[in-house]
């Protein structure tokens, strides 16, 4: 059975889910549908970037993620599908999608530029997900090869992820992301660390927080501990056991973060118990 | 496969929707279920209306549509199910399907009086959902017939939309619902527009806005400017280009609404820009 | 179809649930899936516990139910599989589990220890539900016995519910929940009640309400007035008939409640009225 996936920022109290939903089953009868989520925070294309990337490469090869965040509806904005990694996507192409792959390979790419597999071809101005993108994946998941549904197109329109700075010294970046336990996700990626601590063991200025060294698990400190560790999306994040890191320390959505590396001969745990 | 879809105003963290959803399973286990909505504002029997009508003709004929939005469980109210439009409805009679048809022919209605057709002959008094909605859902996904299930009935509990009020001038209506992304929705259909507007360019007084002519996209007016449109629903919106139109222009559910009509003699583009 | 259900304090604003889903349905594709709950409050063992234990009873037997809430995810807390009343449970060994059953026997019991069912042999330590809880559910639908999964236990960890005291003037126990619709629901089973009240009216002491008497529905008194009853999971709650009792009487979870028996002969409801 062919699979396909939603996220979108529509939320569950509006009827726009539903109708999108039937308007896929009555096309697609076969498919599963898979609610990935409907809260991501409205119009927010970095939020949906980040979710995306951390929960599509978990669903078989070959299924279709239809993809809806989309403050341009009905402007000049394209509507594309596209195959990467195996996987198929639908969207408007406003960035979230460059996002999304991070430089990955596109192995496919089309603007949903024919009517007919439109549901209707005048299509709602503010309502492509249920006029464009669903009936596209519900005729995807019928087997219509990708390269029918529109023109080849060369690229998606670009759009690139603010990188932290590092150097010897050590690594800044932000937070991106408060998840619904108060943990809060910074954009410094495992791999960026192990590049340049060179077994030296990190210190981090963040919010009202200073935190020395890295845990595995939120459990290795005591109840109402702060603790810093590489979350399951490989990224570095701050937490509290049993509390919310969030809320405690101060920190919001792009809250700086500095990640120093400690020289061990200078290392002196009295002075920073101070907070020097 | 028979689909049953689910809208209620349950909410997900109660034990409300689960269990329900465990009686449809166990006596329907071939039905494919999909939740529509389950967070209507509690007991807002419009709010179900209105979102009933905007999202069961996306589904499939023959459709099953669960609808619990149910301040008097438990009194004298009837428990009904219905065929209309080709779909069958399953809930409260308390007016709630009366707005959603608002007028459309009713092929056949029965009151669901049967205890054998429930989950038990004593339901619990404060969950028919559980105990005879969504038995009856099941009973109807597995062929029997809605003529079976209770005796007839020639018409449900009454409910009227309040409508808007059109003369020569203009259209008063008034903000029936904000969707999550702050976008407000009048009671002004467009076919009621369409029959006035004599081609005369419409003006729009809605909370401190003044909204001159409308448009047919968010993105057609700069980022931050107010615009007037025909939603997805086919009613007057107003919105904010990548903006919350209710926060910014202090307007709630119930808010009143006026379009006016400009005669194209008296159009002074001038004096609206102060307001006048 | 084997059938996995879900109940979790992920929230679906984060990608932890479309990660978990993804892989049930890679390792499980025909399995049906129902997401029962992600809303439960953050680390909330007793909330998840009284959640799970008015759902699953309304399943078929065999299914398959995960349930994560898991503040010492990564710790030494072990991770389980057992089988109880004909279901399934997959989680961890938090006293969750314990709470749910309160005493009802349990037929096998392992702990999850052979990484060779897992996703991975190195388990995300802070991410078990989709690394562990989830391909070990999606093993049981494949039809591989529970007892393979891990090392048989004898017990789970030990957890019990604060129980209300009784005695022959009447009852006193606490809120443990508040509903969407602002019910309080307490720790009064109805069996307890029958135990002891002798056929005298119960009147009850809760916030800032003295409520006499008990209905069997909200629509018994008038719009506005307080109505106690036994709920649709037996325990005793406090509602307003189309009002939220929860804001208006002033009661929270933890909220203390009395239910004092009326002896009849000393029963003078004048001087009730005056809130003697």
């Amino acid at each position: 059975m062919p699979i396909i996936t939603l996220t979108t920022d529509y939320g569950t109290r509006d009827p726009y889910v539903a109708a999108l939903k039937g308007v896929l089953v009555t096309m697609a009868p076969s498919a599963l549908v898979f609610d990935l989520s409907h809260e991501i925070a409205p119009q927010d294309l970095m939020e949906a970037a980040f979710f995306l990337r951390n929960t599509y490469p978990y669903y078989p090869k070959d299924t279709i993620h239809v993809a809806v965040v989309d403050p341009g509806v009905g402007t000049v904005r394209r509507a594309v599908a596209l195959r990467a990694n195996g996987h198929f996507f639908v969207g408007p192409d406003n960035g979230m999608f460059s996002l999304m792959l991070d430089g990955d390979a596109i192995d496919e790419l089309v603007e949903l530029n024919i009517p007919a597999f439109w549901r209707t071809p005048h299509p709602c101005d503010t309502f492509h997900g249920r006029d464009i993108f669903a009936p596209i994946a519900a005729t995807l998941a019928q087997g219509i090869p990708l390269h029918q549904l529109g023109r080849p197109l060369d690229s998606l329109k670009p759009l690139y992820w603010a990188l932290p700075i590092a150097d010897p010294q050590g690594i800044r970046g932000w937070i991106t992301h408060i998840d619904r336990f108060g943990n809060c996700i910074s954009n410094i990626h495992q791999n960026l660390f192990l590049q340049h601590h060179q077994s030296r063991k990190p210190k981090c200025y963040v919010g009202s927080a200073i935190i020395n060294g890295l845990h595995k698990t939120y459990g290795q400190v005591d109840s109402g501990e702060i603790v810093m560790l590489f979350g399951s999306h490989g990224f570095l994040e701050i937490a509290i056991n049993e509390g919310r890191a969030a809320e405690l320390l101060g920190i919001v959505k792009g809250t700086p973060l500095s990640l120093v590396f400690m020289e061990q001969k200078r290392y002196v745990p009295e002075l920073e118990a101070l907070g020097s």
